[in-house]
């Protein structure tokens, strides 16, 4: 039977939700608050899962230490403290939604997660609003 | 590839577990303290969580403003600081157990929402037990 | 140096706000919904807290279990699962505000708590509101 | 006896810690990742506790109503969605550190509430870090 | 529809990882601080779920009571307060990693529950670390 | 006026109540499962307060991170892991209850904080139980 064995993480960033092909009165109507041309922030909460076998010399699916160093090397040290829209390359011209912005930690992370296991991302904007996707 | 969106709310209600088909005997075996005839109540946490595919013009599944200005019309002013077995049309003949508030919740908001988006509903009686389902 | 020690309870109660000697519209218009003459209700979770000098053969200020057991006697064997206004004594003429539900538990729980200990009641309506009360 | 009442709230922003009359190196060495010209940002929540004697009548030391109307038009109004820096008056020449965002807020809600309530406010700039005062 | 259900509960236990058929050195090297010989412990959170069709006369999957009972007798009074690797038959000779704990459960709990309900098992090791497994 | 700022943290570890002046039955009876001899074990959880005047400099009562790396240095790095009653010194002759757990703490704290800020420290054994003390 397959395990899901899951890590906790958090980032803190600034972010402007904006579309450029669209007129500054419509990025108002269709994003609000959240497109304040000086940007705001969030205390992002991210959970990594991986599911898999157990392997039996372990009892682990694979070394939470692991996933804890993945999340640091590729999502904290990338995004902590940061601007999405100014001091990342990966949102420089994608809009950092709760949608994009796990899609982005998605990719990032599958790149060194073993192709055996399934991955799946699970992103807290705030505590009343998460995202969720995996493959 | 899809992204599940979920948003938070929350409303205060009073209920009585009954079923009238029974004698005040079975019910009290049945349904234990839940069948004060008195009510007695809960804070209800709630999360809906639709899924879809990302528009790329906007970045999101759906506006999480539209959850919860869904939410709000469709369940919280409709069960917020209210006694569910007497005041509301939904529970004047059906149990008001977690399950079957949340199967009302469900086809409440799956009239409201896009036919191309799944809709689950998770709802949390109190911190420790919780229903949900998906459809 | 004294030490404070805090247990975490919960129970789930109907409860109504009405002053009788008020009239219905003014009721209304000081409690607004939770004037619901129905009821409505929550899952109140409740911190009693103890302050004293560690007895030094046990390296306990109160034995937490004291409290627990306290807490069930006094507190949920009373409430959890009642109508506060119809099934209770304490609350025949009194109005279960979250600050009077509060002075009744410290009340309750004084009697039973040595004398060299202060008693603190801390008592969540709901996540968002909360009161405390200590003496 | 004296009973204390609290109302949690929330507000998304963006900030930057810097003190203009120290160089930019220094800035950075004090405020470390907090230093960012382009900002970081938080889900700050907030808790808002004021205490006194309960009134009789309403049983109430005040309505949690009014505090959390006095919340929304004072702090969340204010600062939510906002860059702390950027968009605020009180900031503008203030370093927007938990402690002074919390320094504000006691001083732009102590106007508003009666002089006979001692008024606690606790800030959380993430769910690790968090300050309170009161007077 | 079909409709999950979810009880909450929880233990604190010593345990350590450790496969004895490594030398000392190896297990130090995959297990780290949880190899520790004299033991570190946890508060383990455990949920329960199953999922099945809602019965028309009770409005139940299943009694939560039922679940909270299974719990009690076969979880938290087999592993609270223990030290899982010498106080348990379970893991004698099996490595008490999450995964490991949470098929235990699986196993003991599926044998007490009706046929045609899937049964899921989360465990939280600590607030940061989980594990999921169903069936 | 003064501000009090906190900073969490946590770490796992086995612990057993015992002392080693009464008989095994006089144990057991009062330390209850807390007595196995085999150790249990808990995700303690910790807060560390400060509370001083604002530097108006820096806008900071005291550096988070200094708090953070007290922390580590002088509690997780100590505690996290371990056996309380087999791996440290400090309770090799001291009975390792909550109460005892955070009056260590505390001293070890105190040594290294400014001598005009007062400390003040709260441990969570468990969610349900807790303790805290300040000087």
């Amino acid at each position: 039977m397959k395990i899901t064995v899951s890590r906790k993480a958090h980032f803190n960033a600034a972010h402007r939700l904006h579309n450029p092909e669209w007129s500054d009165e419509k990025n108002r109507e269709v994003f609000g608050k959240c497109n304040n041309p000086n940007f705001h922030g969030h205390n992002y909460q991210l959970i990594v899962s991986v599911r898999g076998e157990v392997d039996p010399e372990t009892g682990y699916v694979v070394d939470m230490k692991l996933l804890k160093d993945l999340i640091k090397e590729h999502v904290e040290d990338a995004f902590d403290h940061k601007n999405l829209n100014l001091d990342t390359a990966e949102f420089a011209k994608l809009n950092p939604t709760a949608e994009n912005i796990a899609s982005v930690i998605w990719t990032k992370l599958r790149a060194h997660i073993d192709g055996s296991l399934d991955l799946k991302i699970t992103l807290y904007e705030t505590e009343r609003n998460f995202v969720e996707l995996e493959g």
